[in-house]
């Protein structure tokens, strides 16, 4: 397992945590506690992901493991990532041209699990998301995933436009769904390859976008501007996969 | 608009609003109200998909249309659903053959939204949902579906399982996606359709399946067991999709 859970119990250990960066998933808050170091905890966990509960003490007690909670306990996840060498291992292994997913901003935890439980059954070798704007593997993710984060490797990059340069003196081309471009079912998607998916608000950040060696257009017949961007991501991963299957 | 949002005020109306079955999306109670009836409520918004906010009173006097919250305002939604002619009528007036979306028991709301979102964009005519068993119109369904809601008329029903047998009689045939079946590639998918799609949790349900005339399995090669229900509609309604442009 590359996940795990564990919890931090304490005002100054869950403030530090979340300072720290740390992933908390879900913040546990004795009821009628509104101080200011508690608000500074609130506050930090309104930022991100976390989902705030307000318990009675005596919940609090039954879950403490140290028996100091003063009034907070904080439910914390924490992910080993891959590198990129594990990626290309694993294609390697399996005797397959590398196949990755490169996701750019993908905010949305939902999405992001169900990108890598596709990334996994489309046959792709890992994931590759940025550090900054995107969402990290909380535990929404984790569940979203279905147990996909178990087999495929996630690796965190600081610049996905450079990550993807690197990769391309190493064989890969870049494909991503977008607006604009040619029909998927008239672009050859054999080879070794990265599946760009993108925030759906945005659209695929220009700077990406101008990286990619193909924009995928998936036929739009309706009157709204875009699929949810795990169901465009699934949409494209598998025209590859019949590509690579015909092929 | 087919869909509306309007607020409930007061102990009585909001109970009876939950006993009703409306789809009640967010509850404001005030900080510190814990009487039985304000309890009653809280546990009815519980069982359901119900967010509950606890607020200072100068937020609800704020909310307040009638000045006469007694501590509770509820955010309730109304659609108005279609019936099955409206799908007919759209699938004539485009002089296309009927195609629609069967979802059958989809309870998250992100893929019941991601769905809807899919079935304007691969153009069906329509989508059809259980009364039962299935998540209701909340504002988190409209959210996912990006205005999908607006356009692509949704028709509620009883019994899909009948519903299926009745559509059929109207020429239509039925797919769904699941494990076991010929490999949707090789599958002949144009003509006046149904897609059915189901709950991930549970596969399609028995009955339901036995009643389509294609089982079609979406080739999966990594080591988890199913993609995420709304990726698999929109991976399977693509191919729909790829075969009527190429028919």
């Amino acid at each position: 397992m590359r996940y795990e859970e564990y919890t931090i119990e304490g005002r100054n250990a869950v403030l530090e945590a979340f300072r720290a960066g740390k992933t908390i998933d879900k913040l546990f808050v004795q009821d009628g506690c509104h101080d200011g170091i508690m608000n500074t905890i609130t506050r930090e966990a309104r930022k991100g992901d976390t989902i705030i509960n307000y318990v009675a003490k005596e919940r609090l007690d039954q879950m403490s493991s140290t028996g100091k909670h003063q009034g907070v306990i904080a439910q914390a996840a924490a992910y080993e990532y891959a590198d990129l060498e594990e990626i290309f291992a694993k294609a390697e292994e399996q005797g397959e041209p590398p196949f990755v997913f490169l996701l750019d901003e993908i905010e949305d935890p939902h999405n992001l699990g169900a990108i890598i439980r596709t990334a996994n059954l489309a046959g792709a070798h890992g994931v590759i998301i940025p550090k900054r704007r995107a969402a990290g593997l909380t535990a929404t993710v984790v569940k979203a995933s279905a147990g996909a984060l178990n087999y495929t490797p996630v690796v965190k990059v600081t610049n996905i436009a450079q990550t993807i340069e690197d990769l391309k003196k190493r064989g890969l081309w870049f494909v991503c769904a977008d607006m604009g471009g040619e029909t998927m079912y008239r672009l050859n998607l054999t080879g070794p390859s990265g599946l760009v998916s993108c925030n759906e608000g945005d659209g695929v950040s220009r700077l990406v976008r101008e990286k990619c060696d193909y924009i995928a257009s998936i036929p739009m017949k309706g009157n709204i501007d875009s699929l949810n961007a795990s169901v465009a991501a699934g949409v494209l991963a598998y025209e590859i996969v019949r590509q690579r299957l015909n092929g």
